[in-house]
């Protein structure tokens, strides 16, 4: 690395931190309000609000960082108020997304921690309430998820972006999209199995993009650019560097969730088998697989009860298939492919970098 | 009836008709716009918005038409299409408020057609599709009910309300005083037997305030007030009538949540006592009844599978209790206090008539 990289390198370091820490400083201020509003209603609203700030806290902020980087890309000044509302209100989408998934994927786990419909239950079995435990879980949950769903909208609204206004088509596009495709995931665990093996592939493609790539990359990036007044020519671009970008996050996303370590991803090995989910990965596999493997998969997708053998044998047929080769294989293109469309924008040196960087570290990731 | 009030009552009619009409319009333009998004993501994702069309064209349109004579009253005009957008807003939230609360309280039916986790579980069923159908159906509603409180929020930030706008702060308080409440409501449903039965009656008045007197009562009158830039004066006068109006509401629902007849209220018999909800009618009961039946009740509410002969002995001991005569007469002065504030409010005839005849209707309904 040359002199003038490094430098150019901290100096990013050091605006993102700055970034990222009045995101944080945003985010606490906000629920610490929120948090006197339920206790004005009953202390015993308040948990609500902690189980939102516990899971706000953690997370890598990649939705943050790169709303950040797509306005100060179409000439956003670094130390605005707006672009903070806008990362922080992403992170609550994010945290109402999660809870909400959790509750759909049964995870019990989130980020080392309990997920919260987990969390709600066990504070039910430790205070000896009545009637069921899970079943409140659950239920808390759902209604956690809704307040954080309203809180991100709020946290929005706040910047006051115009009713027409780009920035605001964006925001709700994001959400009605990642709804969307949300519902083609769990609509793919139920019926895959049912329709043919040589489409689970593309199928699985579209659900990638509008659950996770549209929503976890393209989206936040065009967001930062349309608050900041960017151009549609820039904001296309943009969606060229992202889309493919965040395809690529969520196959490697999906590559961890069978085969990566569990102490670094913090969830249990298997736990994307249990769930059922038909990846990439998976359309990969049943549509080269031989006949009884593909039928072993078929039939032990979304099973809670697999045992280490089984989830053994899953992790080897996808080896076997070359569906994993195949998988990392797309990772590479579809990174080529948004950094390839990274080097196109017209962008100061910093921001290039630092999208570059962002990008780098989503799809070679090991948690 | 004199010949003047008849003609006010017939214009009220008139210009109500025309406004549930207009938002009706407003809410079924908007759907189709959101069918044809999700229509271009996958002709899969199209039944979400479907749900919710079907959710939100029933209903009694309360919330909106309390919206609407707030606004009138505060001098808005009765063809503006702020108050439209408002109303559907409003219409939107109830609707994705719905969505969770069927399950959350296991409600298989909703305004005499299935709720719509039933409605879900059943596609998956008729489809035969893997794994489980219940399942399948929570997860659906789970993402309908999210989907149905985005568009909810866009509908109201499409009114272009500014950032720190009266009409913005109730919009934001409404939704977070409503999750709250329904946590309180299912916090009791496991805490109440355990916590002293004296303070029973306080606990449930507490929940119905902000599950739903607020909500949708005092809120929604308040929002269409504010949004005609009504003076502070004015809104806090709206509050003292439409808070005890709303709890009277909601007393009246949880009588006929348990006396009501089926055919007209489209809930099964003994549904609110199958979900265990533990109302102020309830909070009566176990204050008044005797240890035998006080103890009865706390062993059987919230169970699923209660008999039409314990159902019967539950209603037995709070009309014997004096528990039902006891909810009765609150509802009564709870009326009388909501009225009495009416008559205060300085508000034109029509607009007055409009808001009594509401009122009337909300707590002496049979459905």
């Amino acid at each position: 690395m040359t002199a003038s990289a490094a430098a150019t390198e901290n100096s990013i370091a050091l605006e993102q931190d700055a970034f990222v820490a009045a995101v944080s400083d945003q985010l606490g201020v906000f629920l610490s309000e929120k948090g006197a509003l339920l206790a004005s209603i009953s202390a015993d609203t308040l948990v609500l609000v902690d189980s939102i700030k516990t899971l706000v806290t953690g997370g890598k902020r990649m939705r943050a960082l790169l709303c950040y980087w797509g306005w100060r890309g179409a000439g956003g000044a670094p130390d605005a108020a707006e672009v903070v509302m806008a990362g922080a209100a992403l992170e609550l989408f994010q945290g109402a997304a999660l809870i909400h998934d959790d509750i759909i994927d049964r995870s019990d786990t989130r980020r080392g921690g309990p997920s919260v419909h987990r969390a709600f239950a066990t504070l039910h079995a430790e205070r000896r309430w009545a009637l069921d435990e899970e079943r409140f879980g659950h239920a808390a949950a759902i209604l956690t998820g809704d307040l954080c769903l309203s809180f991100s909208e709020e946290m929005f609204a706040s910047i006051g972006a115009e009713a027409g206004s780009r920035a605001r088509a964006v925001f709700n596009l994001m959400r009605a999209e990642v709804m969307a495709g949300q519902y083609l995931d769990i609509l793919e665990e139920v019926s895959g199995p049912s329709k043919p093996h040589n489409t689970a592939v593309s199928r699985a493609s579209a659900i990638i993009r509008y659950k996770s790539a549209k929503y976890s990359s393209e989206h936040p990036l065009v967001l930062g650019g349309a608050l900041a007044g960017g151009s549609a020519k820039l904001l296309a671009g943009y969606s060229e560097f992202a889309l493919p970008l965040g395809e690529a996050f969520q196959l490697r996303d999906d590559v961890l969730g069978v085969f990566g370590d569990p102490a670094q991803t913090g969830k249990p090995a298997g736990d994307d088998l249990r769930e059922g989910k038909r990846t990439v990965l998976v359309g990969l596999t049943i549509d080269a697989a031989n006949d009884a493997d593909r039928k072993f998969v078929d039939s032990h997708l979304g099973r809670q009860d697999l045992t280490a053998e089984q989830i053994g044998r899953l992790c080897a047929i996808m080896v076997d298939s070359q569906a994993l080769a195949g998988t990392e294989a797309m990772i590479s293109v579809l990174s080529a492919t948004a950094f390839a469309a990274l080097a196109e924008l017209p962008l100061a040196a910093d921001v290039s970098a630092a999208l570059s960087a962002l990008g780098h570290a989503a799809v070679s990731r090991a948690s």
